[in-house]
C-alpha cells in the first residue's frame, strides 16, 4: 500500500508535514510546496500507484471526485480565483517529478504567472483521422491487457 | 441536454466533424484540432455544462473514467508516447476557450514543443497553512451551497 522512500506515502501516513485541506478513506489533499497561485493543491490517491498505468480504476475516481469539489472550494474560498486548472503529469516525459499519483488543482486569475506554451497549429482532417484510428487500435490493445488500472480479478 | 451554438454540442449530437475515438452513452472523445502533440484528445460530457461548476458529479466520474482508459491507449498506440498529460481548463481566466467541459489528454516525449511556466518559489508553511485553512473554509462554503455538481434532490 505504501512505497519506502516515497514522500507522499509518508505524508499520507502522517510522517511528513503537510497543509492537509480533505482527507477520507482513500484519498489526501494538501498544499503544494511550490505553488503556481495561492490556493495550489494536489489531490492523491492514500494507496501508492506511480502514475495512472498502476492506478486503480476506483481509485482514480475517488481521485476526480474530491478534485472536482476540491476546484469549487477554491472559488467559495476567498483566495482569488477567476478559474482553475487541473493538471495531471504521468511519466517523466510530462513532467512529472514526484512518483506517487497526484492531480494539481489550482486557482487562476487575470495577470497570474502561469502559461503553457506549444505549437498550437491546426491539423488537417486526414492526419487527425490516421491519428484517431491509432489511437482506437490502442485502446482495443490496452482493454485487450485489461487496461489501466483495471486489476486483475 | 445540448446548447445551441455550442460546437461541442454539435459535435456530440454527430452535426460537426470530429476524428471520434471513444463514445458511450455519457461521453465522447475526439481528437483535438490543434494538438499539443499527435494523439492529443478530449474528453467531453455529451451533455452541455460549461464548467465544473455546472458539471454533475457523475457525468465528471464518466469523463475521467475514459481520460483514464484513453491515456493506456495512447500508451499502446504506437504514438510517440513516453509519457501523458492530462489538462483541464475551467473559465476563461484558466485558458478555456469552448465553455463545454472538456479533458485533454495528450501524449508527451521528450523534445516535443509544449511547456509550461511559473513562479515556482517555495511558500514558508505559515503561509501554506494559512491557505489551506481558507480552502477548507471554502469547502464546507461549497458543501452548504450543495457542492459544485452536486445536483439539488
Amino acid at each position: 500500500m505504501t512505497q519506502d522512500g516515497c514522500v507522499f506515502c509518508a505524508i499520507a501516513r502522517g510522517q511528513a508535514e503537510a497543509s492537509v485541506v480533505y482527507e477520507d478513506a482513500s484519498v489526501l489533499a494538501f498544499m503544494d510546496l511550490q505553488p503556481v497561485t495561492p490556493g495550489h493543491l494536489l489531490v492523491i490517491p492514500k494507496a501508492h500507484s506511480a502514475g495512472l498505468g498502476d492506478l486503480p480504476e476506483e481509485a482514480g475516481i475517488q481521485v476526480w471526485r474530491a478534485a472536482h469539489r476540491l476546484a469549487g472550494a477554491l472559488r467559495a474560498s476567498g483566495l482569488r480565483c477567476e478559474g482553475v486548472n487541473l493538471f495531471l503529469a504521468d511519466g517523466e516525459a510530462a513532467f512529472q517529478e514526484v512518483f506517487h499519483v497526484h492531480l494539481h488543482v489550482f486557482p487562476r486569475f487575470a495577470g497570474d504567472p502561469f502559461r503553457i506554451d506549444a505549437d498550437w497549429r491546426v491539423h488537417e482532417r486526414d492526419r487527425l483521422d490516421r491519428t484517431a484510428a491509432a489511437v482506437r487500435k490502442g485502446l482495443a490493445a490496452s482493454r485487450a491487457a485489461g487496461g489501466p488500472g483495471i486489476m486483475p480479478a
